[in-house]
């Protein structure tokens, strides 16, 4: 359970100086913090995934009037764990503008992750995002992980980071229990995981082959380019690629609603979900 | 071809009044005008089949950098549309706050529509939406709905307008082509397909066969709920219902990116893509 709640009448107070204007420090992305917002990332910062994942609350912040709605939350966090609970003037002083869901917590990212890729079970269906840098698509696309059992998301050096805070809301806070890594260059990242035994599909608008003709395999990972451009030509040569059956002349599909038919499709090709 | 652009100096001028504030105008939906943003937009609003479904372009405004840009796209409306082009700081006094896409248009809704359900083909798949009320997705929807060849989108009385500024914007402009009415209470409207011989589908997280299952039929709805809640228990119980296999115990898919799921899969069952 975590601690008993604190009562804040100032904005200026130093012991919620981590949630201050907190708009401002979500494009900023400094110093290993990030901020969640509402009960469904409440509750998933506190369970057993994320813990496994590395992530920890620093402090959770509430509007008086839902601390009684979340408090089967709070006591999936340790009693370390301040909270702090404030009427709405000071919660909105203190949050830099209106923030209806008065639930935020200000979490902690994993000191050092350990490498991801060896971690990953025998048979395994994994994510490769190459240039995502739209944060709603990356929120979507976890969202779509999580939902057909994604084992992990790769993100090239390109891609945005998972962790600012409009990510984790439209993710409903699955950017913390699908384990992600980030940082590497497209190229480096793919040889990767084909190194690992993965067989590599890029999914392209002019992909090769339907996505209901990628055979089973035991180690499927799904690359995606960016809304727009797509994947790059030297991805779409190097590797095979997949498309979305759908009706000629169009604008293609939104990237995080392809990330979700190609998932759903593979995810029943390799016999993961019923 | 569009008419030749007219310079306009002055954020007052009583010509391109229709663009004034529209993110006010916006929120007020009046008087059977919208706002399509965008040269993706301004494209599918002078398509045919947007003119066949009875929208026009009262007025086209666009920034002076931009103009070059979409000579094409202009050549698709008729010569007696207006084109104003302004420099950026009257562009942006125009339309009130800064419009990095620069190319804006006042369009006209069909002045009466014609009864939808008569005019679809015989064998065809139609999207019926019950409460939804947030634009983004049904904009998402829209954009689904084309991509997938879907004959027609039916929104009932409690779903949001469509022509919203930005719901037009995500579906890149596809509420403008694909065929949609919108107005009756949710049980009128599902009995009015029933009664047209279509097969109606509930979707829903505990829908009683995977979307995979759903056998072809010459006339298919597929019925969306609202994010959230989900499709009401009088709807569910009184139609088929069909689910998207995924993993258990996860907040269910936005509902955007299930009816891109449901769309390809039914689709692919209706041999209607390849």
């Amino acid at each position: 359970m975590a601690a008993e709640p604190l009562r804040i009448d100032d904005a200026g107070d130093p012991r919620i100086a981590g949630f201050v204007s907190i708009r401002e420090r979500d494009l900023t992305g400094r110093d290993g913090l990030f901020i969640a917002e509402g009960t469904v990332v409440l509750r998933m910062l506190g369970s057993a995934p994320a813990r496994q994942n590395g992530f920890a609350a620093e402090a959770i912040l509430l509007l008086e009037s839902r601390v009684a709605g979340v408090a089967e939350v709070l006591a999936s966090f340790p009693e370390t764990v301040p909270v702090y609970v404030a009427a709405a003037p000071v919660f909105d002083a203190i949050a830099g503008f209106n923030m209806h869901r008065g639930v935020l917590a200000l979490g902690r990212k994993p000191a050092q992750a350990a490498a991801l890729l060896p971690s990953l079970p025998e048979t395994s269906l994994v994510l490769a995002g190459c240039g995502l840098s739209n944060h709603d698509n990356v929120g979507s696309i976890f969202r779509n992980a999580a939902a057909f059992g994604a084992d992990a998301v790769f993100l090239d050096e390109t891609s945005c980071d998972p962790l600012y805070r409009k990510a984790i809301r439209v993710s409903v806070g699955s950017v913390l229990t699908v384990p992600f890594s980030r940082g590497l260059a497209a190229e480096a990242m793919l040889r990767g995981l084909a190194e690992a035994g993965y067989e590599i599909w890029g999914l392209s608008p002019r992909g090769a082959v339907p996505v209901g003709e990628i055979p089973a395999a035991r180690r499927i990972a799904l690359v995606l380019g960016t809304e727009g451009e797509g994947l790059p030509e030297t991805i779409l040569s190097s590797f095979r690629t997949a498309r979305i059956p759908q009706r000629p002349g169009l604008d293609s599909l939104n990237v995080a609603t392809a990330s979700g038919i190609a998932l759903y499709q593979i995810a029943l090709t390799m016999g993961r979900v019923a």
